[in-house]
């Protein structure tokens, strides 16, 4: 056994009782029974994933994990290949979008470098871990994106992230992630996942043109035709058509489980992690938020099919983590209104007319 | 000329020049063109409300309305009116939900009393300020909920809390209420604005039961019969079925854009509110920003006929401001990405492959 294993056999459900001491109190403050909607729904799953009844909020920490794709070769970007290391390092220095928002909301931002093509770890950025399983995946046209070694290495990445993240006191961790061509492996991972076709999930990622979102789709298909064997394993899918940073992603939704403390899944890219590793693990769903419907492709009808409704939808397809963000600090709101909130009783407030 | 009349006629429409300038700006920064979604759209709107390129955001005003109303008589709601006079006191105080994202947010939290049946401005709640048109509105089953000088008040009054939110520093207002059946008046006037009928609009509310629900819809049309004649212009219609914090709110949509200041509107009553200003001055919407989608009654039907779509969707049916509170703090949140991001350019990213 190893910590892949471990960490799956340590997976218990959210404790029901939390959710219904979470209920009582949210029932007894000044408002009219349920009219927070979702933002009730939020703290009673919140209390039974923490298995803490009364909900207690730590700091939020967003995990954001970098990896090269060798799929990019196939031409399936809007942006070359130099980008992620490039955008690794604007992310760390400050100037990402999820830079700017781990920052406004006082969110931990643990970046990791998980196999970026060029390797400056010897002389490496401000903010940046280095967890390096590879430079970058080969082209799922040709071969694996990966070894089975290097699939399990970045899975157990994400699990010691987020055992890292609880250590330090986070009690809900968003996933972010960046890497030119990774919603072309992502998009094969949906297709595998839900059954739906190439054609209606791929979508243009950074923002290629018409003939390249036909070629996109079409190496989705190709990619699912060499590797169908290896589609019916979490495991072996994330090494024959994911990325580096997609198993790392599965891997903080299966540690986040096993610590319980819930993972907020980010949009396009991010959904095909929590998919994966729902094919690892199929009660997993019980301890992710899905922070956002993306306007990539697709995501919509894999939200379907998975059974999940978003918090948000804002059109955003940026990635990084940023509907992940804004989402935590959905559930933040939530929770505040839960703690702070007046009961009828301590106001004095009338109740409903019998 | 009153001051009515005057706002009126200052308010000039959005600067298109601020929002090319915006959206300048935002597809200079390190992420594909557009895909942070309508967190663009909003900093472009915001922008061009506030006649402002750069998009300098101050601090954020919650400007919340409770009166009483008449109508309540007539057994539409689940809770006593009672609860009115309760519920203004335990938001001065600080207990109420929007009181706790208020203090969240850090926005400032401007509650009036507009008409609240119990006068306590003698022996005033902390934190309330007084600017009464009476003690609640009349039964708009037998007479008009108040008279035109009263209409004219309230909305005067909310003109005045914008002008007064905007010398503070305020750079966008949320707009929030309370009042027993209160519902049950904006159900009136949206049907009135948008055609939509009273039994595909009225809600339950706090949670009246199925009887009353069916006695809502009646109150409904009989009030729309008793007062047509007076649905076709907005102060007037506001008379007739409307609330005296109803009005200020309308006053509020009013006052903001003339003072260039964008205004949130919350859920159901506060659209009734948006609709009635909308009916005073038609080009109004331009100014303002339709925070949630709330669970109550046909309120997705009224934003479709309205031509809106709201940024969140998450089930509220509170009113007293939350849902405006949380989407402010989205707008915010664009704002500071495109204050904070880095741009291409100085985060050396490359661009787009051509």
């Amino acid at each position: 056994m190893g910590l892949l294993e471990d960490t799956i056999a340590s997976i218990t459900p959210p404790d029901s009782d939390a959710e219904k001491a979470a209920a009582a109190h949210l029932d007894s403050l000044t408002k009219p029974p349920g009219s927070l909607g979702r933002l009730e729904e939020i703290v009673r799953r919140y209390a039974a994933i923490r298995h803490d009844g009364s909900a207690t909020m730590g700091r939020g920490a967003i995990a954001v994990f970098v990896a090269d794709h060798g799929i990019a070769d196939a031409g399936v970007s809007a942006f070359p290949k130099a980008v992620t290391l490039e955008m690794l390092r604007n992310i760390g220095a400050g100037g990402a979008a999820i830079s700017v928002l781990a920052r406004r909301f006082h969110y931990e931002l643990i970046v990791t470098d998980d196999g970026v093509e060029t390797d400056t770890s010897t002389t490496p950025f401000q903010g940046v871990a280095y967890r390096r399983a590879g430079t970058g995946t080969k082209n799922f046209l040709d071969q694996a994106a990966m070894l089975p070694e290097q699939a399990r290495q970045s899975i157990e990445t994400g699990i010691d992230v987020a055992n890292y993240a609880a250590t330090r006191g986070a009690t809900i961790i968003g996933l972010g992630e960046m890497g030119i061509a990774n919603s072309t492996s992502a998009a094969a991972i949906l297709s595998a996942v839900t059954g739906v076709a190439p054609a209606r999930i791929v979508g243009r990622g950074t923002g290629i043109d018409d003939a390249g979102l036909r070629r996109k789709i079409e190496v989705v298909e190709a990619g699912l035709r060499r590797h169908h064997e290896a589609l019916n394993d979490g495991i072996a899918m994330l090494a024959a058509i994911g990325g580096f940073e997609i198993a790392a992603m599965a891997g903080v939704c299966l540690g986040g489980a096993a610590a319980r403390v819930p993972v907020m899944i980010d949009g396009f890219i991010a959904t095909a992690a929590a998919a994966a590793a729902m094919k690892i693990r199929p009660d997993l769903g019980a301890h992710l938020f899905f922070g956002h419907r993306s306007a990539e492709g697709g995501h919509s009808l894999v939200l379907e099919a998975l059974g999940v409704r978003p918090l948000l939808d804002l059109d955003m397809r940026l990635g990084e983590g940023t509907g992940a963000a804004l989402a935590m600090n959905i559930i933040e709101s939530a929770i505040a209104l839960f703690h702070q909130m007046a009961t009828f009783a301590s106001a004095g407030v009338s109740g409903k007319i019998e």
